[in-house]
């Protein structure tokens, strides 16, 4: 912290006015009346002294930090950086700055972070670490915290989230794909204790039958967790199970990053013998062998949501919960080809 | 923020003791005598009426934040999460917590990001975006804040950096290229402006003489910014140029996707007819197509070291700076095959 600033009452005495009469103009108090050519003299005192209002002080007066914890699950998932400079560029409008947590898929460190962040008073939470039934969320609401929930939500009502449609972005996939003459299609399905992986699935099982075509339960495994070694853990589990298949639908991009492992390990060819899909367009899917085809949805534009909808209940004494759900597109990349024949 | 928690008053009222005796003990003020059985009843009482301490007034008092700026050029690029988890786990073990802010390569936006960390009295700065001749480092340090830059340095003496050695790095992937044959290798030089560019620029003038080879300054192009779409410019004015050449060095990961996609803009293929090799071994660099040959920095240490660096300097009045240069390694993968016969 810089050294020897000037205070307040430096001010006060530049302009030869009372000490209250700085604070209140330099702190933007509402409800008082001071002249204009007074304010402006105080303004330039403040400005020539190079006074900077305390914001320990200012803190402890208003009750507020201006501060709103984000709270991820793994940072170097690359859909994350996109929603945070969402989040920060919508929150540093309004004077609020995000401090960024990362529970690297934790939930012990998810309930340490969550007590930091309390403990420091954050305004609110921005969380995209929760579960389906999620008592660390419950928690927070009840202590009369501002949440909002970004990516995943909760299966309790009245919480602020922000997610995209997990039903239509499945159904778009397996359309695709049963497009290409695929039949056999495996599901690598996310954990299912988080809204996004158990909606997921629900839709794939929705989505196969509304093309006619049968869900076989030997062609789909579970993760336990949205990281690539699981997906490759899983994508061996099925394919060890020698079932004919052609096509994967993978829970999210990284878990598909893990079928390409397991497909390459057990000597078999993407697209040309099994087509893949993922599920967020994460930055640089465009980039992998083979480019991935994937549903994308708006990360920047989710970042930004969330952090109006924080703004919106940080407004007001009683909030309305704000919902919504942003429509994901498929992207149709190099990963997906026609069905081989013969299977 | 949560409403209605319990004050030191309702401690001191509940156990008993005057409220300078609870505030003591609850926020641990050194020197001061309490007999362990007041102590453990304060802490119970504060415990059971759920006391939280207001962080707002420990700051006010100690004139400590607890908050370190970090301030990151691009977000989006993949090496910073990692850098940024060894930051925060560190700093967290001492009570401190990361702000994080994202400058997205823009100077003007550096300066107001800034402004805004200084404004809440940030106890010192993380700075992955320094220039080589960096006013707003110098300013920071005038102005007396603690100040550590990871991976880029800046030209004055005396500031802590935590960076790796480039030159040992460029070295490594230009004897790779020669072993494998190439003469005439191209350089997708980063911004001369920062340090990383600058120094990986000489370090290839300097490696390419080591091993006996011209450097032909029309095989060499630079970029305005550490971005993709750079790289595919500058590797697009050197192939228009066309001058021989079987191999390009890039000064960084993102760089060497830009000169994938000008390659293949070019109908040109890597690696049979030009072999390209990155710099940071950023996550999913294995995964591109091709698999992408690059010198590996050790991200997650780096940002340890950083924060150890941060913590050294809160601990004294006169801190010495601290320059830590880690040893990179060259990966080799799928981007670096042997030069085509007759160039």
């Amino acid at each position: 912290m810089a050294r020897g600033r000037a205070t307040l009452k430096d001010v006060a005495e530049r302009v030869g006015v009372h000490l209250s009469t700085v604070s209140r103009v330099l702190n933007a108090k509402p409800g008082y009346v001071v002249s204009e050519e007074v304010a402006e003299k105080i303004r330039t005192a403040a400005r020539e002294l190079g006074y900077k209002t305390n914001p320990f002080a200012y803190s402890l007066r208003v009750n507020r930090s201006f501060t709103i914890g984000v709270l991820i699950p793994d940072l170097t998932n690359p859909v994350f950086p996109p929603i945070i400079r969402g989040i920060e560029r919508t929150l540093a409008k309004k004077g609020y700055i995000a401090i960024l947590a990362d529970s690297d898929n934790d939930p012990a460190e998810e309930e340490r972070i969550l007590e930091r962040l309390k403990a420091r008073q954050t305004d609110g939470l921005i969380l995209a670490t929760a579960h389906r039934a999620d008592e660390l969320v419950a928690d927070c609401l009840e202590e009369g915290y501002r949440v909002v929930l970004i990516n995943r939500s909760v299966e309790a009502a009245g919480v602020s989230s922000i997610t995209n449609d997990d039903h239509f972005g499945i159904a778009q996939a397996v359309r695709h794909l049963a497009s290409l003459g695929h039949r056999q299609i495996a599901h690598v399905a996310g954990p299912q204790a988080i809204s996004t992986g158990y909606q997921r699935y629900l839709a794939f099982r929705e989505a196969m039958q509304a093309e006619g075509l049968a869900v076989d339960d030997n062609l789909i495994a579970f993760c336990d967790a949205f990281a690539e070694k699981e997906g490759r853990r899983a994508m061996a589990q099925i394919l060890a199970r020698s079932r004919p298949l052609s096509a994967v639908v993978a829970a999210n991009d990284l878990l598909a990053l893990g079928c390409y492992d397991a497909i390459e390990a057990a000597g078999r060819r993407c697209p040309e013998e099994i087509s893949v899909t993922g599920y967020n367009d994460m930055p640089f899917a465009d980039k992998f062998k083979p480019p991935l085809t994937t549903v994308h949805i708006p990360l920047f534009e989710m970042g930004i949501e969330a952090a109006e909808a924080m703004l919106a209940l940080l407004d007001t004494e009683n909030p309305e919960p704000r919902q919504v759900r942003l429509r994901p597109e498929l992207v149709v990349r190099g990963s997906t080809a026609r069905a081989p024949a013969g299977i």
